[in-house]
């Protein structure tokens, strides 16, 4: 015990002597301070000072450490139940960041119960009890969630149950416009998020959209421009510190335009390194990452209480070493140049006291206690080469090491930007540590640089992240830097694996359909594809009844191919043809009998007709169970006229299409059903073996040996997904392999 | 004359008193002046004062004003004769900006010519003449042309004739690889231009690119951010003023970084002025330009001498109003608060002294006797609000307006961005000078808000032009009244006229696609469009010579389908089926007739033949001309086996498909040709109608008199656009006016 006791006297003499000034002119030095922190302080800095000290008084001082331990852990707990148990319980899909979903979404996959207010709700509240509980995730991605919900909701007018039905939302009714505007709430998203209006529009060019269109640039301009006004407004209406932290460095987020980057090329070194290990961290983090996530799928599909219990116990785990870490650090001493007021306590900002005396403050302490904005602005701090000691940013970039990647896959609202914001800056300003003798660059930047490095290893954009590090750090010099930085890193992490956001889709089974083809794909014809697939399931114009009710109980199919036999072409004498008039829909064809617009002979129907029936908005729903509809014995036997109803405009490919090329057009144009059609031409009838059902390879089997049919198949999404394709034809997966 | 000389005695008396004083003193004080601007001020430093004096005085002071003018005229004569005497005679495409030949380029439209190494060459030099001579012209619009330029024949290994024939450049020897490589070359010069590498990227997306991959954004993001380095680099190379004027600034071009931009609520109000004003000035520009280049169209028409004489009368118009307007300004008072050193002599900068005394400065010739570049330094110069009287910024716009009109159309390389700079931050500073009183935005960022104002009411683009912006001006504060400001004035534009790019494009006649298809469109067939389209020239697989080589002197098609009679579908009965092989082009079918690739007798090739008879490199040709083939008569007999250089995957619609969604497909997948087949499926034969020339008429009535071809038409660019389509449909066009 003396030697210990004597070891700590070495070590720590400057403290226990600083130590014993204190106590004596506390009381008055630091009137503001709150009194739990207050007393840490003035009885004791250095858990390790105790232990020479009398037993009841290291009772006492334990006692203090361990009811603020349990009041910061409690607190967490709490906040973190609240976040978990709405989404376990009452919004599963706002679990999570929600960009992947919505990245499928604009890529033609709908996520159910994505926008509704239920999800809405449970994001938000989630989000403000995720990010209060200390947790190591951010607000950017909840941000875009929310963003994408609110434009949802506007859209449609409202929640699902309780839409206002004004005449002038319907315009807004269709997929082109929700995709739009779902891209507009994303781009708001990151701008209210980084403040960053240009980044916003950029990420969501860049990252979610699937379709670009020179309109949709200046639209989603126009709603982060809105969203950077009303944020500027909001600033200025708390100026005065009237919201608490909200509009801190104000529309700058880390504003490190106050150092002057200078450079020269010998410093080209270290920019290549920071990018060739950002680069390799955040692709060795999305692979760690995705082993972590089908972990955790495998425990949350155990139950809900699993996913509350996970969620409950990585929040414990990070409370423990966001609290008990700052114990294992040196206290540095202030140095009267720092522009902040040092120590603080009871306040955001730099150089926590913690458990220091004064006039000393402990850095790991204000790395970890503190929100993770503000934690990101610590370290991004520049001129400031002596702040850090390495040893705490160590602490700092493993604990965050790890908990980026337990926290990712917790059933609560969650960002990926922050925690990979605080590890990246973690490890570059480690970095600027210890290239601080050979570099100009200052460490902030490093910093800086490590945030951008690990962002573009890790989720593979570029511009996007340019101009948001642009935006938040407000320093133009740097420009360069960072370019070069992201395109190494993005560089090295593409030889490894696919982004994040990439890996979460192929997680999540979202029939994602990516930009490009794979090579193998020009050795296969959709008609190869087609003969693979069941015979397809068409109608003549005018339907029995009882074959349409047939066809869509016995398939999910969404899209039907409409023939008329026995046509005479306006331009020849085949008077047998076949004609193609077109595709239907399933929700056309539910709403045909729901509404029971059945007709007792066959015949062509009038244009009024179908009008005096049919609205503008109830055709433009996509809702409606074939198990809700009830069809009559007699009403089976009855006849529906298709024509006015079909779609007569359907994109074709001819039967010799490579699937690379017909991927091509079926993404390009967006399509959800691509008509596959012969590229003979004879003689060709319909017959009634089209909707034969269940025996479909019957079907299949009088099909091929009957003529030439106008449509040979169709495709959808599915028929199109590599992994889809390579499960029917194995052989081209080996041709891949060579 | 005495009461000149007393009126000019009351407007001038400081400066006469002043003048005294300095004629003593000179010599020592200011060694470092150009003799001809010395003596100029020595002897007197206005002209007016000049009035009352002796007469061999003021002729001595009349020849030093005549020489300088002289001098000045002339120099700038002489550089405009090389710029324009290159364009006219060696380069004509080398005239202009090239970037909306670039755009239409994108756009799948090749300008001949266009990226050659003599445009290049005049390019360079021509716009270093145009742009030395002191006209009303950028180096933004020759810099993206020069970068596209480049890119073009790098990717090409060399000038057309002196190719570097290397194995790996036929990799960039495709379409697409091609189009990519202009898009990087043109993003580069933006940011060449601009020091703006984020701005550059934005800019090729937003204005130039018609089709956009995630793969485009990162490449053109690398291209810039090798130019920034470069740039970086050489102006630190340069940094101690070796070489001229370059670097100046460093980085960033126009800085306002040292104004901190405060603003309320109520100046959302001079804000949301200058949007529209911007806007309305915008597209008031764009209306007059249409008009004064249709006007120089017919100048240029009348042959190269008039082209040249009307650069020359624009040169010389310039450089006199340059030279005489500032003689109208009132001399001002030196302040010693000002950053810089007043009045300057002989150097760039603000502040000249010209015709004023000592101590006194001209600030209209601070703006026109100075490089483009200066002149915008100035007019946004910060914290400065007495520095320029508002008469001086009046006559600054005024001249700005008449040059931005009348320089663009002449033949040199000129762009389009610094003369509407130039205007709107004249307009911008003039309107901040007005409302000075009511506003706390200084008038330098007043300047910078009105130039892009004006720049979106023109050019209509939003987010390239924001973080242009934002690079050239290094203002980040002032980024969301900058994004307020650009919506307003490109909304306001677009209610009044389209974008000068596109009224350019429409001018030059090229057959841009635009994005969105016209309302009109949805209700015409491609089938009704090919229907009144001389009929489809079509082969059979194995084709006579003959008949190739006829079809391909009489028609100028580029694309002909292959189809073959009398097949038996694999999967029917119909023994007597054609087929739809595929479409072949013409390049392919001259480079079998050049290298009489013939057979005696009707049959199928095999696979080795081809490939003995050509190369990849080869068939990636689209060169060659039917007239350079000579074919004997023995010849003409013999038959070719279209099969193998038949492309037998032809993107292609169905009849019934409307002209829009067609349209939506052409330009989503950017094809060249585009098979329309048909909606009826009836036994069909080929006869050999199909290629008798030159009774085209004739094939299209026996055509439909037959049965059904499986291919019913084809169409190309020029059928999907829409003036072309109304020449045929005028009834359309009363529905589009309904």
């Amino acid at each position: 015990m003396s030697e210990e006791s004597s070891m700590r006297k070495d070590s720590t003499s400057i403290n226990d002597t600083m130590e014993e000034e204190v106590e004596e002119r506390d009381p008055e030095r630091n009137p503001l301070n709150e009194p739990l922190l207050k007393r840490n302080r003035t009885l004791s800095s250095n858990p390790l000072a105790l232990v020479g000290a009398k037993v009841s008084y290291i009772e006492s001082l334990d006692y203090e450490y361990l009811t603020g331990f349990l009041y910061f852990v409690g607190i967490n707990f709490l906040l973190t139940f609240v976040a978990a148990i709405l989404c376990v319980c009452f919004a599963p899909t706002a679990a999570g960041p929600g960009i992947p979903e919505i990245k499928a979404y604009l890529n033609g996959v709908d996520t159910p119960n994505m926008y509704g207010a239920t999800t809405l709700f449970v994001k938000i509240i989630g989000s403000i009890g995720a990010v209060s509980a200390g947790l190591d995730l951010g607000k950017e991605g909840p941000l875009v969630h929310i963003g994408s919900c609110i434009a949802s909701l506007l859209g449609q007018g409202g929640p699902d149950n309780y839409r206002i039905k004004w005449q002038w939302l319907r315009y807004f009714n269709n997929d082109r416009d929700r995709r739009d505007l779902i891209t507009c709430g994303a781009s708001s998203g990151v701008c209210a998020a980084f403040r960053a209006p240009v980044g916003g529009v950029l990420f969501a060019l860049e990252e979610v959209a699937t379709w670009w269109r020179s309109a949709l640039l200046w639209r989603t301009f126009c709603s982060t421009a809105v969203v950077v006004v009303v944020l500027r407004a909001t600033i200025e209406l708390c100026h005065k510190g009237k919201c608490g932290l909200f509009g801190e460095g104000g529309l700058i987020m880390f504003d490190v335009s106050d150092v002057t980057v200078r450079y020269n090329v010998m410093d080209i070194i270290p920019v290549v390194i920071i990018g060739v290990l950002g680069g390799v961290l955040g692709s060795l983090y999305n692979y760690l990452l995705h082993k972590v996530l089908r972990v955790y799928n495998l425990i949350n599909q155990k139950g809900k209480m699993y996913k509350l219990l996970l969620s409950l116990s990585v929040a414990v785990f990070t409370s423990v070493c966001q609290y008990g870490l700052p114990f294992l650090a040196k206290c540095t001493p202030c140095d009267p140049s720092f522009p902040d007021v040092c120590p603080t306590n009871g306040r955001s900002g730099n150089f926590k006291q913690f458990n220091c005396p004064d006039g000393h403050y402990n850095d790991l302490a204000t790395l970890l206690l503190t929100t993770n904005d503000d934690a990101v602005r610590n370290i991004f701090s520049t001129n400031t080469p002596l702040e850090y000691q390495p040893s705490s940013i160590l602490i700092f970039f493993a604990l965050y090491c790890i908990l980026g990647l337990i926290t990712f896959g917790i059933a609560v609202p969650s960002g990926l930007f922050l925690p990979i914001i605080l590890m990246g800056s973690g490890y570059g300003r480690l970095l600027g540590i210890l290239m601080g003798p050979h570099t100009n660059i200052d460490q902030g930047l490093f910093a800086v640089l490590g945030a951008a490095s690990l962002m573009a290893g890790s989720m593979r954009m570029t511009v996007s992240l340019c101009v948001i590090f642009l935006e938040l750090t407000n320093n133009l010099l740097l420009l360069p830097i960072t370019m070069i930085v992201l395109l190494i890193a993005k560089t090295v992490g593409d030889s490894f694996n696919p982004s994040i956001y990439e890996i979460i889709l192929h997680l999540k089974g979202l029939p994602f359909m990516d930009a490009n083809p794979e090579p193998w794909m020009r050795n296969l014809t959709v008609g190869e594809l087609v003969d693979v697939k069941p015979a397809v399931v068409s109608f003549t114009g005018i339907e029995k009844v009882a074959n349409i009710v047939n066809a869509l109980r016995h398939t999910t199919h969404n899209g039907f191919p409409v023939m008329d036999g026995g046509v005479v072409p306006p331009t020849g004498v085949a008077n047998e043809a076949t004609e193609l008039h077109g595709i239907i829909l399933r929700a056309h064809l539910i709403q045909v009998l729901k509404k029971k617009w059945f007709l007792k002979e066959k015949r062509r129907t009038e244009e009024w007709e179908v009008r005096e029936k049919f609205t503008w908005v109830e055709l433009a729903e996509r809702e409606g169970n074939i198990e809700d509809v009830a069809v009559t014995k007699e009403e089976m036997e009855m006849f529906v006229d298709l024509h006015p109803l079909t779609n007569t405009t359907p994109f074709t490919v001819l039967e010799s299409m490579s699937v690379a090329k017909a991927m091509v057009l079926f993404r390009q144009v967006g399509l959800r059903h691509m008509l596959v059609v012969p590229k003979y031409q004879g003689s060709g009838e319909i017959k009634d073996y089209l909707y034969i059902f269940p025996e479909i390879q019957d079907a299949k089997d009088t099909r091929d040996k009957n003529r030439v049919s106008p449509v040979v198949g169709i495709l959808t999404r599915q028929d199109l997904l590599p992994y889809n394709i390579l499960a029917v034809f194995p052989h081209l997966e080996k041709s891949k392999r060579k």
